[in-house]
Parts: structure tokens; C-alpha cells; sequence
């Protein structure tokens, strides 16, 4: 089998969950990492050569991947690296700052376009799949409005996104966010009630923080709670911690969540969807959806195709190792 | 806005969803029915012209539709149909009869990559949206299998195509057929088992038969009883009753699944997904799948693409009336 040479860029969580995802792909092979600490990288991780970010225009034309899969931060990483990458090799990431995907997409598709390559940006869980859901579930059922719920467990679900932007926070030494639906909300929608919501409507966010000695824990609580888009729209629950404390009491990433749609056909004929998924291991499901989506991005380079797309432009058959005639015999 | 004309072919029960989904869809509209009774239709629906089956070839040139929605059945009218229509238009189908979908697509296919046309076959609730669910979860759980689920309700959901296998039984006057889950194979799959199930432990099939005067009740249980992949396979309860009963008792075209798969991402951590849908009326679910495949074939048409194909060559964006720009910002 001849397969598809991955280059990771960026080795955090999720970037271990991408490792961990090609070794359950048959066809996926790992042949180059790229961190900003590559002898940290190498002292966990030495099974393929690992190189520093500043070295990758020529990594790249040393290692030759078909695709690059980066797992950099949304807020401060991939604004940059996206469009970087997209001009030196095909490229997937989870870009999951939901509204600035637009700004996004324009500047990596700029890139990739004028470079002749495919770059899949904003997949994974949410944005990914469940925009997938939402996308499906509108077009199906017309006139419903299709919703997005996390956290429906007792202990909510763990957001790396949001993590990383509290880390990101002059004085905050470690940080971990939890992410709880509002059940009410989802009851008015199984009601067909198809509420307009605020975004606080629906979720609340519960943080954890472990302050660096001397913070200002004031001025951390009023940066946390007017942060744009990750903060500011919800009620936010903040808890100072000790870093033995997150490590013992809030570890792992596990998360879960909803998308629901409820409508009608017809008369009046009830027609509701709802796609459910579970996680104990955020990072390690986000690594899965973006391996499927480099053996997509790379086949649709094949065919010709160039510039930025998302989950919505590719045809779900690109995501499997299935061909059709086992697709058509089995899965239809 | 220029709107995309559609040609129904079969006035039945889904032929009347997709009228009905026609009129949520303005981007649609109806421009002319095919049927074997022209004249019955024409009674209940006489907005468009109504022509008669055998003049569908002058009927097409003269009305020129963008695409044509087969809504015959699966056992009888769409093997005849599809390759014949595909020869002529663009065409959208729900041929539902899984294990002879590789032959159709086929035929379909082959028809229509002669004539140059876009034939979308199987699509509809299952084939269709099941089947997509299937693969994405096969895709983005490496390992796990995924497994579909009916009539999870207490009355059970009734399937049209199994009603329509009845009815086409010498002696039968008339009959519905309600499918049931086998609750515990849910639970074993939630559990992370992933089972070797055959069809019959996931689910029973419970069948309200009216016998036309003088039938033979004996052949018709064993007529039923060994019907190949609608009946064979599964534990079928056969109860013969009068119209009245049936139509007061039984009436209505309600349905529910569930796609359900879970496996493990990394070292064991668990990952699940769940799709679940609840229709009141079954027939204008499957109209609401078909019109939304309609759009999407005529844009892929426009193209320049030819064949047969299926949901899973189709690319999500294209069943939506919202643009790139759109789903960018907001759906995401």
C-alpha cells in the first residue's frame, strides 16, 4: 500500500492525538514533526525526525509529505501558520475560532490557491463534524434552525480552545475550561418551539485557573470575562486552583455534545434530527477527524482541486478507506 | 431567482412528500407529473400537466426539467425506471432495496454516463442519511462498526418499502408494516461490544395483512415469511385484519432510527457517536431528502459530472440554498 506521508505541525494534545490516530490508519504514515521545541519534542517523541518551525520551507522539500495536518492554537498559531503552510504543501486544521473562519478561509485559500494546493481548514469536532450536522439537518429540514449543545454530562466538557486562551493570559500558569449545556434550552427545542437564542442562553463556562506567583487575580478575572468570543457572551464561573489540584481533580479531555434540529414536513409533521457524539478524549477524536480529512485533502489534490475548503466541500466517500464497490455492497 | 424544474415521476406516498417539500423549497418547483393512472392523479392534483408513463420521452422534451424524482417502488418500478430515466434527465431516486443496490447503481450508471446525466440513486432516510452517518462514523472512529437502528418508539415505525413488498402479494388487499428495535442491541453497542449481529437480532417486524376475499391465508404467511431480505431474515409477526381496522388502528406514516457507533480513540479511550432522527411522516421526510439531492444533482449536472453516484459522492454544501459566504460565517 502506498501511503499518504503526514508532516505534524505542532505537538501539543492534539497534535499527540493525530500520532495516535495514524497508527489506527493503515494508510497514514507520520514522516516529520515541526515544533517550536523540537528537543522537547524529541526527548517524548523520536520515531520520525523532528525539526524546529523555522526550518520548514526546507523539511518540506527534504521529507516531501503529501499533507500537512497543523495543531497549533486558533488563537495566536494558525492566523499565521494557515496561509504559511498553504503556499508549501496541502494542508488540514482545526482552525475553531467560529467567527473568524470567514478571515480565515480567505487568507488560506489566497495562499493555497495561488500555490495549487488543497487546504482543509476548520475541521474536527465543532467546527467539523458538527457543522456537518447543522449543515445536513437545514437542508433536509428546511426552516429548522439547527443548534449546537456541549457539556450535556454531569461534568460538562472540557474545551481546549477555551483552555488555551485563558493560557494565553499574562499570569495565568495553567487553566482548564469546562463547558456546561443549559437542559432547558434543548427541552424548548425537542418542543419545536425553534427558540432564537444568545449563546448564554445555551451554554455556561466554568474555568479553572492556577495564577503564577504575584498575578493579578483581579485583573485576570475582568481579562477572562470581556475576552471576544470566548468568554464574553456566557456566564463564566471562575475558580483559582492550585496546579495540584487541576491535575488531580479536572485531568483528561473528555467532552460531548448535540446538534439538534427539530422542524416539520408537510402539514405539520413532526421532523426532528439529532447527532450525538461522546469523547473521552477530545484531542484524540479532533486527531481522528483530521487524519480522515488529510487522506481527503490529499485525493482531492489528485483530482486537480486547489484552495481552501471545509467539511462541507468534500463528498463523504473521500473520508473512508472504503472503495465503492464495498461502499455500495455494505454501507449504503 | 431561477428556480429548478422538477418532473415527478409515481404519484404515491413519497410522490406526495416531495410535492409538499417542493412547496417549502423556493428555490424548487414542479413542473409536470408521470404516472400510470394519469387520470386518478389528475383528481387529487392538477396543478401541473399529468401525462401518462408511456409518454414520458415526449413529456421530457416538451416540459424539459431540470431533473426528474423517481418515486416508484423499489421491488417492481425503479429497476425498470432508473436506467430508462437516466437515459433522458437527470435523475434522483430512493431505491431502498440495499442488497441489490450494487446492480442498480450499475444499470443506473451506466445509462447515465451514456446520456451524460447525473443520476443520484438510494437516497432518501435509509439508503441516504443512514448511510452517510455510517460512513462518516466508520471514518472518523477508526474500527468501530456502525450500526442502524428502526422504530425505537413503542408503535414501532412503519416501513413503506415492507409495506410495499406485502401489498404486492397475490390474495393481499392491503397492509403496513411496522418495524421494532431490539432494545438490548442497543444497549450492547453503547456498551462498546461492537456485535456480529445478523438482521434478525437487531430487529422484529410486525405486519398488519387485509386479505382480499377468498385469499389463501396459509400461502400468504409463507409467502411472507420467506421473502428474501425484506422478511426472511427476521422474526415476523403476521396479524390479518379488516381495512377498517388498519386504517383507524395503524394509520399514518410515522418513523424513527438511530445510527449508532462506538469504539475507542488512543489507548482506550472511548468515542461514540449517535444519529438519530424521529419523522411523523415518513414519505415526506424521504420528499424533503429527495428534493434537497434534486438541487444538488442539477448543480453537479451543471458541472459537467455524469453517472451514477450516491450521498456519499455528494459534496454537503450542495444540498443547501445557502452560499459559500453564508455557510462560512454562520453555519460553521
Amino acid at each position: 500500500m502506498l501511503k499518504t506521508k503526514i508532516l505534524l505541525v505542532g505537538y501539543g494534545n492534539v497534535g499527540r492525538g493525530v500520532i495516535k490516530s495514524i497508527a489506527n490508519n493503515p494508510d497514514m504514515e507520520l514522516v516529520g514533526i515541526l515544533s517550536r521545541s523540537p528537543e522537547r519534542v524529541k526527548k517524548e517523541f523520536n520515531a520520525v525526525p523532528v525539526r524546529a518551525m523555522t526550518e520548514a520551507e526546507a523539511f518540506i522539500s527534504e521529507i516531501r509529505p503529501d499533507v500537512a495536518i497543523l495543531c497549533g492554537g486558533s488563537k495566536d498559531d494558525l492566523p499565521k501558520q494557515g496561509p504559511v503552510f498553504a503556499k508549501l504543501v496541502n494542508t488540514v486544521d482545526s482552525f475553531d475560532n467560529h467567527s473568524r473562519i470567514p478571515e480565515y478561509f480567505k487568507s488560506v485559500n489566497d495562499a493555497a490557491l495561488a500555490a495549487g494546493h488543497v487546504s482543509v481548514i476548520s475541521t474536527g469536532w465543532d467546527p467539523g463534524l458538527f457543522s456537518l450536522q447543522r449543515v445536513l439537518a437545514g437542508a433536509f429540514i428546511p426552516g429548522a434552525r439547527a443548534y449546537g449543545f456541549y457539556g450535556l454530562g454531569e461534568k460538562g466538557g472540557l474545551s481546549m480552545g477555551h483552555s488555551d486562551a485563558l493560557r494565553t493570559i499574562p499570569g495565568v500558569a495553567d487553566a482548564r475550561q469546562f463547558t456546561h449545556a443549559v437542559p432547558e434550552a434543548i427541552e424548548t427545542i425537542r418542543r419545536g418551539e425553534n427558540p432564537v437564542f444568545q449563546p448564554g442562553d445555551m451554554h455556561t463556562r466554568e474555568c479553572f485557573v492556577v495564577l503564577k506567583p504575584g498575578a493579578d487575580r483581579e485583573k485576570i478575572v475582568e481579562t477572562i470575562r470581556s475576552m471576544p468570543g470566548y468568554f464574553a457572551p456566557y456566564k463564566t464561573t471562575i475558580n483559582f486552583v492550585s496546579q495540584e489540584e487541576l491535575d488531580s481533580k479536572y485531568k483528561g479531555f473528555p467532552h460531548d455534545g448535540l446538534v439538534i434540529a427539530a422542524g416539520s414536513t408537510g402539514n405539520g409533521n413532526q421532523a426532528q434530527v439529532e447527532f450525538r457524539c461522546i469523547w473521552g478524549s477530545n484531542p484524540e477524536a479532533t486527531g481522528n477527524v483530521l487524519v480522515a480529512h488529510a487522506r481527503a485533502a490529499v485525493r482531492l489534490a489528485a483530482e486537480g482541486r486547489k484552495g481552501a475548503m471545509t467539511i462541507l466541500d468534500i463528498p463523504p466517500s473521500y473520508f473512508t478507506q472504503l472503495d465503492r464497490d464495498e461502499l455500495l455492497k455494505h454501507w449504503m
